[in-house]
């Protein structure tokens, strides 16, 4: 089964809004077995869009439309599939009861455009939109199967997991699985990996093998094919464990690990706690560590202090630390991490001071970095950064830097542990 | 013109990373009046490639790929469209010292396959990467422009920005400009705007008006075709005007105006500062205006407070408040706010503390969030919010109605001024 994903609207054919509904489509297809040839973006325009329907009939099985089910003037996406397949429009009482429940709900009067969302593909399945009004259609003509969807994520997403997918299973049944496995590596580049995996890649047929890179992080995801999801992951085994032979160092997770979500797994498997104090990252180490669940009894908490009086005020550094060595300085650095360690009173304490940019900042050029991490019973250190001069990706790069850091440390300590 | 952007990219399609160059090209070739007819991604196969390549052809006068120019064994686009083209390859020598220059700088030794990315079809204009190793290309044959792009962002998008899109204008000369203005909304729902509105929907013609939904935000964007960018703000302005003369109330902003920069405006508009105190959303608020530069000069800092022993201890919330109440409460929000706001001396002090989710906490159900607002000379206030039960949807609705309700905040108190 090929499936092709048709996004229809204007807006993203002027780059307004990122097509992100193509990329949650395909994985899910993904999961189920179903190849995608191909993703195409159209505009608001019932010619061009008659035309991308007519070529996808010639090269997919499955055509999934997202977008253009609105109550607006320029949503056309079911009058056009209506035309192509000559199939009359119909009005689902079931949509249009919930159509009309919500303006009953949110206390407003309805105007008539949103009729319009009521409509469906006669004889076709009506999918349920349990974030929004504009159901989804899921329809077979002649050996094709139609699905439309509406275009805002929050909307689509659910509906396709728990409405599409099903659907697609109870026509096709079961076939065929694709898995994926991700390996996460820092501190090797792309090309010196696919050298020193070389005899590795050179004999992938099933799994097959590709590395992908990212800013200061590559990745290698293996795919197999197999019928069930056990025997893909018994053909994905043996071709990790013989990468993790060769740059097993390198690798800091897998799948959806992230450096967060590792450094919280280790501060949880031994009962440590940790703080943090932060500068030009004004709560970003904080917030990225408190995306993950069970946090809580790892993250106490910590200050943000921008400017120099916060920093001599809420965490007591001296001001002659400060006028000798200045704010953006590892000595800063460690004495936050030190401070903000002793106040919230956890294992670790992490600071992070510089010059964000795009401005220099205290003599300091936009970029420059410092990390500082203080750990119970282990010398306090401080790594120095030289980033760009963007002050948000230096944000956020200080972020990774710091959990880079922190996840050696807590290794270094565990190590003394024993 | 017309141009149709290729993403080339398996991992596109089994949907582990999402098509940004489309929308960042697309953007681009917009603000130089150069239409955009479709995005496609096909996969790292030679043969689908062979005929995306030529069916663009048929449509389309400007070809422009990403992906697949990388050192590895998939990345093909280069010799595909070589032999599409007809074309040799050839090793650009600056190419290749970039690359011999890169390996030296970090120490490492250039492996054989590197050399691939110095290849570049035969009379090509070559497009200098400042952010990586393979150049982009730029040709031109019977009639059509072929631009390749390498296809990690951060390596893209300074290449078409300031290479590529030079060199179109020099092709082409200059022409009609697209220019568009977006009015961001709050408080009014997409369908309810369009009814309101339909009397300056209706006579659109140059410039057009389109709404798009998000979640908790409608967006109206106006766009025009004239031969200038000031011709097309001419275009655009009465239109705006009368808009505004409608629906004015509900409109926030314009363009990338986001609830955090319009914060920090009204902020530093009246000289007055703020601070914060985050449970849940641990350090997310701050982070978000963090990201603003400038703000320094009005965020002071703030504490992280995850558990109750915190907010106690950091505080000096009372206990027997949290006991009474509980954490998650209007009392605790308010008690939070006026806390951080008298000890980090500011205008302004905001608080937030609620059940993330997925899990309840202290009692309440996942999504229940109080945010608390003190500010100088008015009194303090909360704000209760129901959301769902997803975590990190949870944290980042509750920056967002945090800025919006600081925002009204600032509003009243600016009032009382005069």
């Amino acid at each position: 089964m090929k499936a092709e994903i048709i996004a229809v609207g204007s807006e993203l054919l002027l780059g307004q809004i990122t097509n992100t509904n193509a990329r949650f489509i395909s994985a899910k297809l993904a999961e189920v077995g179903i190849d995608v040839y191909c993703h195409t973006v159209v505009g608001d325009n019932p010619k061009r869009l008659s035309q991308t329907i007519q070529l996808a009939q010639q090269r997919a099985d499955i055509l999934i439309f997202s977008g253009g089910l609105g109550p607006t003037k320029d949503d056309l996406t079911k009058q056009t599939i209506a035309r192509e397949l000559d199939c009359e429009l119909v009005t689902d009482d079931e949509a249009m009861k919930t159509i009309e429940d919500y303006f009953t709900h949110v206390g407003k009067v309805m105007t008539e455009n949103n009729k319009q969302q009521a409509l469906v593909l006669k004889g076709a399945t009506v999918l349920p939109n349990r974030n929004g009004m504009a159901p989804g259609i899921a329809i077979g003509k002649e050996d094709k199967q139609y699905i439309l969807l509406p275009g805002p994520p929050h909307e689509m997403e659910p509906m396709f997991e728990h409405e599409a997918i099903p659907y697609l299973l109870g026509v096709y049944g079961k076939h065929d699985v694709i898995s994926s496995k991700v390996l996460k590596l820092q501190g090797i580049g792309e090309s010196e990996l696919e050298v020193r995996i070389q005899s590795v890649l050179e004999k992938q047929t099933n799994p097959t093998i590709a590395p992908l890179a990212s800013p200061g992080m590559v990745k290698l995801r293996i795919t197999a094919k197999a019928k069930t999801e056990e025997e893909a992951q018994k053909l994905i085994l043996p071709v990790e464990q013989e990468i993790r032979s060769i740059v097993g160092e390198f690798i800091y997770g897998v799948d959806e690990d992230t450096l967060a979500s590792k450094t919280t797994e280790l501060l949880l498997q031994n009962d440590w706690t940790i703080s943090a104090a932060e500068s030009l990252t004004t709560g970003m180490f904080m917030a990225e560590l408190g995306s993950e669940a069970g946090i809580g009894n790892a993250l106490k908490g910590g200050v943000v202090v921008y400017n120099k009086e916060m920093k001599i005020e809420q965490l007591g550094i001296l001001p002659s630390l400060l006028d000798y060595h200045g704010i953006v300085s590892g000595e800063c650095a460690e004495a936050m991490a030190e401070s903000v360690r002793e106040r919230f009173t956890t294992t670790f304490g992490v600071s992070l001071t510089g010059a964000a940019g795009p401005e220099p900042h205290d003599g300091q050029p936009p970029g420059t970095v410092w990390i500082g991490i203080a750990a119970e019973g282990m010398k306090t250190a401080s790594y120095k950064l030289q980033l760009s001069s963007s002050r948000n990706s230096n944000r956020k790069r200080s972020v990774q830097f710091a959990l880079h850091y922190l996840i050696q440390t807590i290794k270094e300590k565990k190590e003394l542990k024993y």
